[in-house]
């Protein structure tokens, strides 16, 4: 394997790890809205931001060690947000 | 560069690139410990807990990615715990 290969079956393995992250944040926010009574109990928020600010410092690591340009940490990040704003709004639409 | 060349160099700043942000967190955890009247302050508890969580996050997404062994990822998070216990204890002392 040429380093080139190398370095491009790592950049895919990074983000293909950064998609399943952001898959697993998406589905453990939807279990918990639908068991929470309420979408503003403050402890939602907080898994919320807990979440999110974990999966920031993951794409910021692979952005740092070279593994996906600023512009894909920067997409995956702004992806998995408004998934999760449309995921709010349609658990709104249902009341 | 050969491919295992690449292999070394990111895990070599993998590894690095953790170093940094550990001694960021200690830094910073330092300097609150310094400024809060109390290390009893549920702030403070709460800071730590998210950077040591935003700090695995970045561990493990590292093993996962291929970048260092999981005995080395352990070892990174065990050494900032153990710092700042030490930390901790020190500030105790100064009462």
């Amino acid at each position: 394997m040429t380093s080139s290969d190398l370095q491009e079956q790592l950049n895919l393995k990074a983000i293909s790890l950064l998609h399943e992250d952001a898959d697993k944040i998406q589905k453990l926010i939807e279990v918990q809205m639908e068991n929470l009574a309420t979408r503003y109990c403050p402890l939602y928020e907080e898994v919320l931001d807990t979440q999110m600010y974990g999966f920031s410092r993951e794409v910021d690591f692979a952005v740092r060690a070279g593994l996906l340009s600023e512009a894909t940490g920067k997409q995956l990040l702004s992806k998995l947000e408004r998934n999760l704003a449309l995921l709010y709004e349609a658990m709104n639409q249902t009341d």
